[in-house]
């Protein structure tokens, strides 16, 4: 088996409806800091403190596309995880998430269609959904 | 006028169906790298070459989610910039970005319903169209 | 028009004296880890907390060229924006910024002498005035 | 003597006329991503490949700021080092620096005035001035 190889994740045969996965992160000020440099986000609801006390929101939020990527880190390492490939998410941005937040990104195998995947996705924090949203992705046959 | 005010973006009174924004990036190693760090996505197809070399794209590709932050950024930044709220945005990915692409993100307004803004939105490699999908934000209206 | 195009910022003909634009941003630990980092700057009145405590600003205190950066942040993103060209710059240190101030940058256009834009340039943390000083950016007439 | 003893750096009594020191750091893709982040400047010039192509630079560009800020790194950590007090930097940005440029940055003790040490700034890379001006900072007497 080639370093490759066992690198990969499910294969097509390997999936049933109802296998879920989840990763979860706390989101700290570094996190908010580095995603607005990397993303080039840099509204001040999530940097600047003041503008942030004068919103809805009372204090700095991190990025719902922050929240949004620990989905793509479930389906990119753990379920169907690496060689399968991101086709479309939906993203519905229910609740602020606050520094020290922890994060829970899970998602669920809902059908598989063909070589399509469609998974139901939520994050949460404690009890609130922050987000939720549906994601298909394409898995492949095991090489035979 | 408080500091807040004069950072705040568009009111609803401030937007029209057709209006446009964008914001374009050069995706280098270094995006990659701290990404993955702040998503914890470390999907090998983003960050190991040998993986990379035995899949479908040949080489390293960025996270999907890192070019859809790129709309996120013209929504937070430009139009309607900071104040509105992001409630929905779907995502269909369509080709792969490598180390060295520009990635242009680009939005249009293309309907208003109450406080409800709806963006057509896009990202393009030179001519390839690496995503599109739509996006709703709450857009408040100026403070009388 | 071509995707640089529409990423310019003001021409020459745009700008008139008395043109104000602001940056704002809360500093983080974050914030001056990553300065420290990229800078070299590795000052323990910025880092150490205990050598900090033993000097007259008695915490840690940012990097001054940080507070700078957002004056350069105005430049290159808002007023004058892309593709002016930062010719001059000049930064009267004034007070510290401590880790959780937030910092607004803000910039006033005082005078055009040909091609040649200058302007006040301050930086504030609530009332107090942390920097100060003036900057000179070449601004190129909209082509025709 | 204490741990912040051993890390201050010259005091007033140790300082001459003509006293010289250096940092010089090659440029990365990284450091200007980073830069961009923690600045919040995401000028195209120094993030968008395509944008820079169209402009009188070619390419990107790294901040002007980061190059001022290894003058920082020269005065906090070596000459005159940890306890110096920054009050004023004037900057003449005189040509770009690249992706891969090696920029050198030295400071040279021009006059003492009271507690007041001025210097004259160069930033180089290779033979070509990137950067001059001047800077003072105040230094506190040997504590007796």
């Amino acid at each position: 088996m080639s370093g490759a190889d066992n690198l990969h994740g499910y294969y097509l045969e390997d999936l049933e409806v109802g296998m879920t996965a989840a990763f979860a992160k706390t989101v700290t000020e570094a996190d908010i800091v580095m995603f607005a440099g990397v993303s080039g986000d840099t509204n001040p609801v999530h940097l600047n403190a003041d503008f942030a006390a004068g919103t809805m929101f009372k204090e700095r939020i991190a990025h719902g596309m922050l929240s949004a990527s620990f989905l793509s880190t479930v389906f990119g390492t753990k379920l169907p995880g690496p060689g399968a490939i991101y086709m479309h998410q939906s993203l519905n941005f229910k609740a602020p998430v606050h520094i020290g937040d922890t994060v829970n990104a899970s998602v669920t195998l809902r059908e598989i269609n063909g070589k399509r995947a469609t998974f139901d996705c939520i994050c949460e924090v404690g009890e609130t959904v922050v987000l939720d949203g549906e994601a298909t992705l394409m898995v492949s046959k095991r090489p035979s």
